[in-house]
């Protein structure tokens, strides 16, 4: 198979991480005889420094002759006070909405070797394995009227029945392929698009007799993360809740920086990025955790090109190394191996 | 003093824990001298179930010749399939609009002794001493337009200067009384009302040197409350924002069943009630919780009355009995003694 990739390093460690990611899928490459293309592009404050635009053009060109995306992250405080379309997650922003990457995934599980430094204890943390498919082109963060001044502000939060649909077939169909359970996340209490929301859930429910599914308050699903995380399989909500629900999940298992997330068009295009941000503060020192990379890349061979036991030789082999004691450096005093960005990288690179 | 008190006992527990809170104020008006007259009023289910409304006019009534509002719970399982307009959850919203109660407090503290019922290790949340400051009356709860039909749907977000200065400015004053930090939640890197908010906070930081404050975007904030809870002290943040981080807050201690909360008018006109729901499933069994309500009681002596004294005394009784090795039936098996709804009031009452 031969693909050609679009990567988007971004900022601070956003490089060193997609670095990271290239190594193993050429690793693949050559093991499973695949030819990948790499096509570098700016995106996020690079792209500002040196074209003005957090998205330029080129970039959007760039991606569109792609079959997929690679990205690191974007950010860091040389930006912090631009105005809002000068910032690097506007970028982020832009390309979701330009190539409709409407539906995202957060896988989130819990590595035993690391519970450790979980904040939460170790018997709540220990079996969580749960997606987070949030709905990411829609809702508050796009919807007009949208504007402020020095005495008024407007967001308007809209949902499309098509819109809802997409997500909703998305997180039943994944619940399907694992454990055939689905919590979709609403405020039908107090929101009309939550109503339409769960409407839409009710009638996509139907063609999925084989998903037990609920639905759970936000706030109450802002409980249950914490206080029995392992109970979830599938999560579905909207794009805000999403935002914050997945952030939530994300620091359970104390391993932030091992998860990867993609970012899907319905034909199977994606954008494929670490959870972790830019980390300026570490970024250029080796020592950032190219995991949550190398998984994102995982997700890219199955969810946009479908080569299932490519992923699967990536996920193990990463498997592997973490339950061999490796570890990088947000891992130190619980008594693992600590290694560089590149080490941890080659012994990845060396079980495959 | 002699003050009047809507009692709004509502649904399922909230009948029990009311008693225990009035119970506890009648043990303080004897000591301290005050009379507190009591008059009660339906809200919620039950109040569905005699007038055809979640919130009926007589109660509005009581509660504006009242001085404050003790509230129960709302809500149950028979009730949950009514349509909107008919849901006990509107009683809450109607009254909070009703009463402009606009700045939502709620409280969060570790108790040294119940940690080991928090879903946290015990060191992550040993510290915790927090309180959210939640605008309560605006938003995208309350903004029109607001409908959906099969197809489409739209919720508002709206804000003006006055509705964010109001409860910021009580958050500063707060965390002047504290320990003098901030943290502003917003979603600033996409939404205009964040972008408002962060302005007001700006200029009424300026009138406060002596509180440092910290703005923090939403998501970040929903996963440090969970990996560093202790370092926040007064958090304040939008009403939709507020909802999902107070119920996420209030989990990590693991003593949801201890915590009270306030809903503010700018006049000090308040209303109380603890953070727990209904629980129809142990309704009646005289094993719930009191200590929330209780709280609750002495939020209300202190912000509503300016009863200092009393409410620190209240607050102490609760403290001591709890490290004297007791508590209520959810947190049997971590050795303690496990009293009823009942008996908890005593110990509290003789404590007083
Ligand atoms: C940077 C920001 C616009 C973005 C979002 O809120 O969607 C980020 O928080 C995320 O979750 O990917
Ligand atoms: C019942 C519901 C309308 C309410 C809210 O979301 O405000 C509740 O969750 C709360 O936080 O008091």
């Amino acid at each position: 198979m031969k693909k050609q990739i679009a990567v988007l390093r971004g900022d601070g460690i956003g490089k060193e991480v997609t670095d990271a990611a290239i190594a193993v899928l050429e690793t693949i490459g050559r093991r499973f005889d695949h030819e990948f293309e790499w096509k570098h592009g700016l995106i996020g404050g690079g792209a500002i420094d040196e074209t003005g635009q957090p998205l330029p053009d080129e970039t959007i060109q760039l991606c569109e002759q792609s079959d997929a995306i690679l990205l690191g992250a974007v950010g860091g405080p040389k930006w912090d006070q631009n105005p809002s379309h000068l910032r690097p997650e506007k970028g982020l922003l832009q390309i979701r909405k330009h190539f409709e990457l409407s539906v995202n995934l957060r896988p989130v599980k819990a590595y035993q070797s690391l519970l450790a430094v979980s904040p939460l204890k170790e018997d709540v943390a220990k079996d969580v394995d749960m997606v987070i498919v949030r709905e990411l082109t829609g809702g508050l963060y796009f919807g007009e009227p949208s504007h402020h001044d020095d005495k008024n502000a407007v967001d308007t939060l809209l949902y499309s029945r098509e819109e809802i649909e997409r997500v909703v077939v998305h997180a039943f169909e994944l619940a399907k392929q694992r454990r055939g359970k689905l919590n979709s996340v609403d405020k039908a209490n107090v929101l009309e698009s939550s109503k339409l929301w769960r409407k839409v859930v009710e009638d996509v429910a139907k063609r999925y007799p084989e998903v037990e599914y609920e639905h759970t308050i936000v706030d109450a699903a802002a409980m249950k993360l914490i206080t029995y995380p392992s109970t979830f399989d599938v999560i579905v909500t909207e794009n805000m809740f999403g935002d914050i629900l997945s952030d939530e999940a994300s620091v359970i298992t104390g391993s932030l920086g091992m998860l990867p997330s993609a970012s899907l068009r319905v034909d199977g295009f994606g954008l494929y990025e670490p959870v972790h941000g830019s980390a300026p503060d570490i970024a250029g020192q080796n020592i950032a955790n190219p995991v949550g990379a190398i998984l994102s890349a995982a997700m890219m061979l199955r969810s946009s090109f479908g080569l299932f036991e490519e992923a699967d030789a990536i996920e193990a082999a990463v498997q592997k190394i973490l339950e061999a004691g490796y570890c990088t450096s947000e891992f130190k005093n619980i008594g693992r191996e600590v290694l560089s960005t590149t080490d941890m990288t080659e012994k990845i690179v060396n079980e495959l």
